[in-house]
């Protein structure tokens, strides 16, 4: 009788290779097949941080996000194209589970926290045994590269999504002791604005790329860019009483 | 000239060692000094992760917290007797930077995300070049073990410690797509009426000692302790809209 075939969701930590964890080294060694997701034409930025880890000949599933430019996300069209996409990935997944092979689901950062392997879990967990090896966050690797503390003790600690309201972003930073803002993108003068008008725009720190190798960084004060690209963030550290 | 000794705060993750990174491994191999945090006559749980990975008779730093039992938390003697605890641990591992020693200092999770290694952080970054090796979180390790996807997406996540009213609990988990709630102890009951009066109790899921060997998980709903470890978490996925 051979053994049920797992599902393993990998997180592969913020960028740096040498973020991975232990476990998520052993899993991808010992893997039958190990997936990723990629943009369009592009290469996956979690296979790029595992690429020394795979064994040579390993079965890949490259899995790439339809092209969805033309369709604005608040459409029913646009939700339309990526549920198919995903549920298409399920299949692709659940293909070689049904034969018997564990998948490796590799992805960065921690696989349950705003992860791409999350389509997949909710579609395939129900199904099939899981396992999800936890990873370094891509937020944990910005505030770490830049030494800032973020919560401590009894603080109330955010995450914020840019694309939130001018007003709501005030309302909700004005509300947290440590708080990050992701996805900022053209919306980074918003969020510098929102800082400034709850007096915390001088402890907020602009990281761009955390723990790759052309990582920047800079008090959020000191940038004026227009734009940020759509993975940077911007850290407000918790933590005012250090004692 | 030799060269300038480091301070590392080394995030060590959630408990189960292969939840250690190549990188944290690669530094304790290298350490010349190893600090550690620990309970007034404990071990370190800290070193338990790390036991394996380092040398045999490596010097190590071991700072046992004062017993503060008969001392109530909010009063000025607990906070003067902390700081003078932090301040005397600080000047213990500058000793040894200032003899040109390296100093890792080892954190259970993440060192920057509430962790003890933070006070030594602040006392010791602005006088010695600093590095921070980002860890996996204690929470991640939870949500990880149970397969809870946690945020996605435009999701607001928030941390909250269980210390706050039950009103602050019910608002801020009523403002929030993912939740976690941290330091459960004696305000588990509070937690699950905050949870029950936002209509959120049947998502939550209660969690003991993560991804340690006991750990212990149910759903909230079903576990009507009146008490919990002081560790526990109470997590609240997020990602209503799964797609």
């Amino acid at each position: 009788m051979s053994a049920v075939a797992r599902l393993i969701g990998v997180g592969v930590g913020p960028g740096d290779p040498e973020l991975l964890t232990l476990k998520a080294v052993r899993t991808l060694e010992e893997a039958q097949v190990v997936a990723h997701f990629a943009k369009a034409g592009n290469a996956s930025n979690a296979r790029a941080i595992v690429a020394a880890h795979l064994r040579p000949g390993v079965a890949e599933i490259a899995l790439h996000y339809p092209v969805t430019t033309e369709l604005p996300r608040s459409t029913p069209a646009y939700c339309d194209t990526m549920r198919s996409f995903y549920d298409a990935s399920a299949r692709a997944v659940a293909a070689h589970l049904d034969a018997g092979r564990n998948v490796a689901v590799i992805c960065e950062g921690d696989p349950l926290f705003y992860g791409s392997y999350m389509h997949l879990h909710v579609r395939l967990a129900p199904r099939y045994p899981t396992d999800v090896i936890a990873g370094v966050t891509g937020m944990s690797g910005c505030w770490s590269a830049v030494g800032a503390p973020m919560a401590q003790g009894n603080d109330v600690f955010t995450v914020l999504p840019a694309t939130l309201s001018e007003s709501e972003l005030q309302r909700r930073l004005a509300d947290a002791d440590g708080a990050v803002v992701v996805k900022l993108g053209r919306h980074l003068p918003k969020v510098r604005r929102a800082l400034e008008r709850t007096g915390r725009l001088e402890r907020a720190i602009y990281v761009e790329r955390g723990t790759m190798a052309n990582a920047r960084s800079m008090a959020l004060a000191a940038c004026t860019d227009a734009q940020a690209p759509y993975l940077a963030v911007v850290l407000v550290p918790g933590w005012e009483d250090r004692a």
